[in-house]
């Protein structure tokens, strides 16, 4: 039985934990939801609409949410472009076709600055709201392209200074940073997300999509895609569909 | 010399080491960013707007950071409103003429959660991007008014997580958080100020004006600020004015 299914078939729990999932639109985040889902949370999955270059990514998002059963799905409109200094929102042109191999310390230009300490200080906002004292986040250590905010050591500072910050940490009452698929690589995620019956035919990595949404199929994002479902040997829904 | 004209006699210094202040419009944001310029900091002034009750507070933002000579001016549109859950964004009432010796796990209802957390996320891509290594915000923990993210160890754990977060963190230049104000008293921000020549004349401090801007004089922040202006024995210029 598909999760979706599943879900459709539970009663509703009041009695669940609410938690939130940020969710991008991308393979990552919603195999987190599938398995945010599995563990038996009530969950909100939060999007943001950043000034991306393409808005298929916050429509993926949306439907993504709705198909895998969350209870709720918000859409914050946040300001990045202001911030400017990154390729993602236009101001430099995204890197084709380049060795995925990255030193440590090289930080690509695709990198937002401070992106997922803003998407974690919202989601922080609306677990207060929701009474909530867990946040998923789809980010990973090994498939990470070299973001700093993408590393163990910097969800562990963000979660401390997060249960300082709130009244639910004033009140004893920790939040937890999730981070499921930290250690994985993407061919481990995709194996756990069809474990989970997660539809990757809905899901979209690409930083450069065509004006249709369809995948470059040259940058960063679409090379690691493509390399985790060659080692799972699963063709990928996407590609299977001629995109 | 007023502290604009000693800044206006300046010449350029592009050697200036550039930083970023947070600013409400407020009394407290308003003597942050007078102390910043006075310690020889090339300043970008950071405002928001996320859809507070009342408008004036941007205008005088706005106003403030040209009047005393900052670099540079930002507003960055931000949606708290769909975090719901605090007085300040329109979902309670402002509680008027109440005790204000707080308990100090007393946490009103004009607090926004998570706000200060999101400001300096934003605050924190913005000095990545404009290279800067030091940001500074007008939170106290002695009039604090009872908020968590006010707090001087919740200030210590968001500097620790912004060093990892970011290109500068992995490159070994960490940014540093200034709160110049954290362990003063209103009067003594008030002294402070003076001293620098800040015009308290442009700050608003109501949590809710009427439609002309004037203060209330009930809420906890007008409260605050009369106490804070009787103890120094200088009028305040708003009053003086007949607001």
């Amino acid at each position: 039985m598909r999760l979706a299914d599943k879900i459709k078939r539970m009663p509703f729990d009041s009695l669940k934990k609410p938690a939130i999932v940020l969710l991008s639109g991308g393979l990552d985040s919603a195999t987190v939801l599938a398995k945010a889902i599995a563990d038996g949370y009530a969950v909100t999955t939060l999007a943001f609409d950043y000034g991306q270059r393409h808005r298929i990514e916050i429509d993926a998002a949306q439907k993504i949410s709705r198909v895998m059963g969350a209870q709720a799905h918000r859409v914050v409109a946040i300001d990045l472009r202001s911030l400017g200094g990154s390729a993602l929102t236009g101001d430099l042109g995204v890197p084709k076709g380049r060795d995925m191999t990255h030193s440590e310390h090289e930080i690509p230009v695709t990198y937002v600055p401070a992106r997922n300490t803003i998407f974690l200080s919202y989601a922080l906002g609306c677990a207060e709201v929701l009474q909530a004292r867990d946040i998923f986040i789809g980010v990973n250590a090994l498939d990470y392209s070299g973001y700093p905010d993408c590393r163990p050591e910097y969800l562990s500072a963000f979660q401390a200074m997060a249960n300082l910050a709130t009244r639910e940490g004033v009140e004893g009452r920790g939040v937890t940073i999730h981070a499921p698929l930290l250690h994985m690589t993407k061919a481990e995620i995709i194996r756990l997300g069809l474990s989970l019956g997660v539809d990757y035919g809905l899901t979209t990595s690409c930083y450069d999509p065509d004006a249709k949404g369809r995948p470059c199929g040259a940058c960063d994002a679409c090379q690691l895609r493509a390399k985790g479902f060659s080692e799972v040997a699963v063709p990928d829904p996407r590609v299977m569909r001629g995109e």
